[in-house]
């Protein structure tokens, strides 16, 4: 499995629950593509949504999140960490 | 202590070495501003570097980050996390 971080703009103002609701619809469907989203922090300033999550794909992950509601092609492989 | 998220860009082609370089380069110095770096993820095709961090501010983050050698202006507070 590929390791991700994907970046969502648009969140301005998002709220705590909000921003679970969305994390809540990717969950609800991401085992049809194999995907898990295992963390989201945002930044209700700038409206930035970080996501960490692993997958078989880019393009799997990018479909789960625009089945659920939040499209985005921000969509990095982070296969170096420390 | 806030929550940190920060991106670095022109990481293209950097190895797992050279990343945990940059981190030690981070880590030596990051007391002396009461920040913590936790982990940073790399994308070595695009290059992008992001890091969660915790700390007192963005500046202090970022002061860290300069003196390190890998400045970066792009830093958001991600005070919602689920």
């Amino acid at each position: 499995m590929a390791r991700f971080i994907d970046v969502h703009d648009g969140f301005v103002g998002v709220t705590k629950d909000q921003l679970a609701a969305a994390h809540d619809a990717d969950a609800a469907i991401e085992d049809e593509e194999g995907v898990h989203i295992e963390h989201a922090w945002l930044d209700p300033q700038s409206g930035k949504v970080f996501c960490l999550s692993t997958g078989p794909s880019k393009e799997a992950l990018m479909r789960i999140h625009e089945r659920a509601g939040h499209p985005t092609d921000q969509v990095y492989e982070v296969s170096i960490e420390v």
